[in-house]
This record gives structure tokens, sequence and C-alpha cells, in this order.
């Protein structure tokens, strides 16, 4: 380990070159006139790969999709098998007027690196790939280890879960790096114990079998825009807390760890939360923290309604029809065909006179769990301890990383979710930023992270 | 009176043939290409209430409006006054492959004329202008007469009402007969007690300042279409019972007489709207007659919503905004200003934290009661019962006849809204028909109407 540490001290300068390197390549995955600049990507990811002794392949299970770059190394038999991901695409840049120097030109001031990609996730998986080739020149890491970058993470693409679904045994790992985070608001590193999964439900309410007017019909006709609008109105209390029945018997509460985290900084989360939506007040269930609330707790939310007449002025219609999208954000232990079955029931409980309601499941991914109560954990751990002087922040993270539920279903190894980008890195707009010293710290740690798992 | 019968008798032939000739002129007034059609509409009904010995207007108080045939008879002073309603103007004529004789070429067939207007309200107004030709030529009518012939009636025009807000004290009269209704579905004259008045609402609704992302703000963000759901879905109950504090406070029950009536036909009348609708069951208030529903009792209904995202797919936002439009049908004697009141109150109290809602009122206008216990009323079910053989049916009416607001509101007095179309008169629709009796006995009942008023 001592050996990689002061190859590394030595070479930040190249590292950080190296990195300006791929940042120059413009990997956009959702622009079609992109596509040749991210398969230059993931041959330049390759080609380093290559050069520090990894078997590697660009994995294209689907022919018009983006590669996987794999590379894998077995040189220490008997030793744990570490896989790190990451993704070589980036985000579109507009609006470009907001950039104060071009997208794809990288540049330093105040010991920031400005360019796109910088923090999500070419600083990141840098970060591990250097880490790994001065392990390899101080000897070789002490562990197995396997890379997947994949070049479809921004536009939620299927090779990646593709390969992972048809070769999950092949892939067989001690743990998974995903690293695709980043640090806290008050600069901590993280540590992720779970993500919410996700249920996307569209309701279609039908009563008459036409358009009705009013004044002749009002009294008698079943209207779908006023059942709809009671069962969505049932489906939460006041404050936020979904009412189906049994909704919140399989949600885990987060550890004591957790909450006692949380708890120190609930107040400027909160804080954060209101200024960034601009809302008058926040809405929640009473007794719990903001960070329960988007990370613990299940949630739900109507994201679309249409019924009726909806331009200007007045139409004294009943309408036949009227549809709404409702979502629910779900946490472990929740499971999405269970909940789908109790949401349905408690619909079709709500519906009204005349009004037959169909429940369409758009989409549905379960939560990810991932455990902290490990070595590989502890390991990540005290190495961001030793660099950075910091505790390990323990989070949730509200949303859901659509690929981490291909690794915990095709994989089964524990997830570790971390990064090493600064809160402020505003990854998917103008000017996003890396800090230059977590750059450099981020593949200190990586390599003491590595070195632990070998012990 | 019997001069006048006999001379109706013997003038079939010719009073069919004057309807012809108006039924042939097509004055759609929605149509800017039959403007010209419209005026000359106008100048033969003046035409024809000249030679008759009116003294009579093309008012036309709005400049590109379409003129009120103004009629006036003051020949027995001291006698009541009668002013009697209708239009000229008729519905446009498409899908126009529907019909089977042209529109504006009327023909008999079965017993029955086939023409755009004949029954809404060519055929209406021509048996009140062919009885009073008659009673003029038996020597004059007993009262005194005003006909007010508006060519706007189908496109809810301002220069009526404009004529009547502004020359109400000089429109002095005793009754007015708004001759735009028709019989039922059991082949009975009617006469209506109460038309519903309208409260058209729009309610927006505000949450955070920009859309959010369900996955960092579920749990924390108010949520705009949630709320607004929530206070439509709160706003009636299961059955439709608005549950507005005070709502049903001013409500009117129906008259013994038009309960009674109304329990015998209720079951028949279910069963059309339920055929009419598609439906597969109505809805309403237990307790309370089809009729009472569509008729007596106040309604509320959300004509349209729309939030967030409504395309194919899913997007997983938290909408900043959504608006709905609710209107209510109200009912004597329920005042508007009153009713938008006590929404708006219930409305606020029904938000949830974070959601500001906005309640705008795009129209407004109050229920009309029309009394039927007066001599006017009596007269005219007594002419009815000579003619058809036939008891009046008192009815109310869902929809709203804004004109009679004006007339209501500017004149005071007694509305007696009635006509002699049968049920099936598809007033609106292709193959718009008149039986041929109804009108030339209707002709026969407005004499004798007519004459019972100068007893």
């Amino acid at each position: 380990m001592e050996g990689a540490l002061t190859r590394a001290a030595a070479a930040r300068d190249a590292d950080l070159a190296d990195l300006f390197e791929e940042l120059r390549i413009p990997s956009i995955s959702t622009l079609p006139e992109r596509r040749e600049d991210c398969l230059r990507n993931a041959r330049w990811l390759q080609a380093r790969f290559d050069r520090i002794g990894f078997t590697t392949e660009l994995v294209q299970p689907i022919a018009e999709g983006l590669p996987v770059v794999a590379g894998e190394w077995n040189g220490r038999p008997g030793k744990p098998h570490l896989t790190i991901y990451g993704h070589y695409d980036v985000q579109p840049t507009d609006p470009l007027g907001e950039w104060e120097t071009p997208p794809f030109e990288p540049a330093i001031r105040d010991g920031r690196i400005y360019a796109r990609g910088c923090a999500d996730n070419k600083g990141n998986h840098m970060a591990t790939l250097k880490a790994v080739e001065h392990l390899f020149a101080a000897g070789g890491p002490p562990v197995n280890l396997r890379f997947l970058i994949e070049g479809e993470e921004e536009i939620v693409g299927k090779s990646l879960p593709r390969y992972l679904r048809d070769n999950g045994p092949k892939l067989k790992t001690d743990a998974v790096l995903m690293w695709d985070g980043g640090f806290d608001e008050e600069g901590n590193p993280t540590l992720a114990t779970g993500l919410r999964g996700l249920l996307y439900l569209e309701l279609h309410a039908r009563g008459a079998a036409v358009d009705l007017h009013s004044g002749l019909f009002g009294g008698v006709a079943p209207n779908p825009i006023n059942t709809l609008a009671r069962i969505i109105g049932e489906l939460k209390d006041r404050n936020g807390h979904i009412t189906i029945p049994g909704l919140y018997d399989q949600v885990e509460p987060p550890s004591a760890e957790e909450l006692a985290d949380w708890k120190k900084k609930d107040e400027r989360y909160a804080q954060a939360l209101l200024q960034a939506s601009g809302a008058p007040i926040l809405e929640g269930e009473p007794g719990f923290l903001a960070l329960e609330r988007t990370g613990s707790r299940p949630t739900l939310d109507a994201n679309g309604f249409l019924g009726g007449f909806v331009g200007e002025g007045e139409k004294t219609v009943i309408p036949a029809r009227a549809f709404a999208k409702v979502s629910l954000r779900l946490v472990p232990n929740q499971d999405p065909v269970a909940v789908k079955a109790a949401i349905e029931k408690h619909i079709q409980s709500l519906t009204t006179p005349g009004v037959e309601i169909e429940v369409k499941v758009l989409s549905s991914a379960p939560p990810v769990k991932c455990r902290v109560d490990n070595p590989v954990a502890d390991a990540l751990r005290a190495a961001y301890s030793e660099v950075f002087g910091k505790d390990t922040a323990l989070i949730r993270i509200g949303g859901s990383i659509p690929v981490s539920v291909d690794f915990q279903e095709a994989i089964g190894a524990p997830l570790l979710i971390s990064g090493i980008p600064q809160a402020d890195a505003a990854a998917h707009s103008p000017n996003e930023r890396l800090v230059v010293d977590n750059y450099l710290r981020g593949i200190e740690a990586v390599i003491r992270f590595i070195c632990k798992l070998g012990e």
C-alpha cells in the first residue's frame, strides 16, 4: 500500500492530465451525433485497462446500444473479488451559454476542475482507475478486480442490465462498489444504506359512454373526474401519510446510527429543500425527519391528471373519461407486487357508483437495500476516515438507480454506493465541477480501501 | 274567441304554408355567412307583425349583433299585458349527410314537419303569431300584446339581454310567455316551475415554485394535483351529496303537486337517462327521485382537470401547478354570491400545507323561479286541457336559459316557460321534426289562452 500511495503522491499532475484527456471526449449518450465520441471514450478506457494488465472486452449485448467496458483481473486466487461500477457517458451541455468555460475544455479555477462529466462520472471512475494503476505499479493489488464502466447511465439503457442478467453466475463477486455517488452537504463522505424503489401507475376512470351536458345530466351522471379526484385525494391524508391499508407493514425503520446522524443534519437539510423548491412550506408526515420522509419512508404522488375540458373558458361537460398518473417511491423491505395489489384493492373500494377504474402498471422497481454491517463497508469507511479525517455519513437515496436493482438481483453481492465529488458538483447543470483535492485524495482512499480488503 | 277558432280551423293549410316560408330561411346565427339570412328572417317577421297591426321595430342595441323583432299592440287600455318571447335563429345543420330531406326544404312525412328550426323555435313562435293573426281578424285580442323575437338564442348573444336591461321599466308587462319549451316524454304539455342557475369556477393550485423530481422531493414537496384532487373529492360524498356547509339551506323543495307528478314518471325518466348516457348505473343522492336530482337539487361537477405530465409513459414529476374547472347547478332559492362564498371557504379549509388555492368565478347565473299559482298560469293550463285533453306537467329545467334571468331581473313579471313541440323533436340534431297536429292545435291553444287572460 505504501508504495502505491507514494506513487500516487508523485503522480498528481499526470493523474489530473489523464482525467482531462477523458474529459475532452464529448461522450453525450443521448445525442445520436455523439455516438462516435461515446465509442471513442469506451475504446480510450479499454486501452487504459489493457495497459494496466486487465483482460478487457467491449461488451455490447444490444446492437444499437453503447458498449460496456469490462476489465477483469484474477491474479489473487483465494482472495476476495471486488467489482467497480462507473459510466463514461455524460449529460448534454445545454444551456451552453451559461458555462463560464467550454464544457469539454477542462479548466481549473479556485481548486476546482470545471468540465462536463468531471463529477458525474469521469472524476469518480478515473480515481478508481488511477488507484488501481498505482497498485499495479507497486506490485499488484491484494484482491481480484473487475471494472464495469457502462455508456448508457444517463439514458437508462439496457445494455449493462442485459449483460448482468445474462451473465449473473459468471460475474460472481464479493462486493460491488457502485462508484457514482458523492459527499454530503456537510462535506462528509457517504455510503448509501438504501435506495427507494418505484411503482408507477396509470389510473383510467370511465363513467358514461359519451360526454354529457351537466344541465341535463348533473345529479345523475357518474363523473370520472370527481371520482378519480376522490380516489387520489383519499390515498394520502392531509399530511402526506399514505392511507392504503398495510402499506407501511414491511417498511424497515432506519438504524439507530442512521437516525442519530440524520437528526443532527435534518434542520439544514429541510431548509435546503425548502429553498430549492420555492414552496411556501414543506409537507410531510408529522413525527418524521425530512431525511426520513425523502429517504426511508414510502411516498405517493400524482404526477399527472387529465380529464374533461381544459381550454379557455367554460364547457358544462360531464366527461366520459379521465386518467391520472400516480407513482409511489418504495423503501426496503416493500415488495412492489404486494403494494400494487394493496393499492388496487384500495382504489376499487374508493370508486363511486357508475365509475369503473382500471389500474395499469407502467413500471415497477423494487427498493434496494445496501447493508453496511460487513467488512467491505468497514474497509471503505476506514479508508475515508484515514484520508479525509471525517466519518462516513449513512444516507438514503430518494430516487432510484435502475442498474443497482440489476446488480442486486443478478449478482447478489453487497452494494457499496459511494463516490468522491463534493455536494455542489452541479452534476447535470452548467459549470459542473469537481474539487481537485477530492479527486487526488479519492485516488488515495481507493488505494487504502482495496488494500484493506486484502488484509 | 269562437271567431278566431273558426278562422284557425279554416286556415290550416295557409298557416302551415306560412311556417314553411319561414323555415326556408337558413337563419343560422353562429355562421357569419348566414348573417344576411338572419337579417332577412327578422325583416320577414317584422313584415308579418306590421301586417297584423303591431307597431314594430328591429331593435339592435349591439352593432355587430342580430336584431330583436319587437312588436307592440296596446289597443286594450286597462286590460292585462302579455309579452311573448321566441327566437328566429336556428342551430347549424351538420352532420348534413344524416338528414333525410334537406334541412331548409320543409317536408311532411307521417304527420310530422321535417326542417331545421321547425320545433326550435319557428313552429313555436309561428303558432303564437298565427293565433294572434286570427284573433285580430276576429275583432282583436282582449289583452295588450308584445312580441320579442330575438336572433341570438343559439349563440347566447347579448342583444336581447341588453335591450331588457336598458328598457326594463318601459317594458312593463303582466306575464312573459317564454315560448321555447315543449311537451314531456309522456306527451303532456309542460310548464316550468324553475330553471337551475350556474356557478362556474376555476380552481388554481400552486405548490413549489418549480416542477420537482419525486425521487428527491417525494415526501416533502406539496403536490398541487394531490391537493386539488383531495379538495374536489371532498366536495361531494360518495353518492353525490354536496358537502359544502350550508349549501342546501336555501333550497326550496318541490311542491306537493310537482312531487306527486314526478313520482309517477320517475322510473321511465331514469331509464331514459341511463340509456342516453350509456353509464353502467346512475349516481345520485339517495332518497331523491332522478327528476329531483336533475331539476330541483343543486349539483356539482368537475368539468376539467389538468396537472403535471399527461403524455405517454412516465415522468416522476411533482408539478408546481394544477387547475380544475368545477361548476354547480343552483336551484331556487340559492344565491350564487352566497354559494361562492361558502364553497371558497370550504375549499380553503380543505387545502394542505404548502398548497395555495385560488378560486376564480368564470360565470354566475342565478336560478329562475317560475310561479304557477297565478291566473296567467291557470289560463295556460286550462287552454292546454281544452285543446289537448291532457293535464299540464310541472317540470324543472336542469340547464339554464340565460335570457330568462334577464327577464326575471329586468322585467320581474311571472315567467311561463312552455311550448308545443313533442318530446322527440331532435331540436339540435339532424331531422328536427314537429308533429303537424301540435302546431295546429298549438295555434288553438294560444287563442284560448289569450282569450282567457282577457276574461
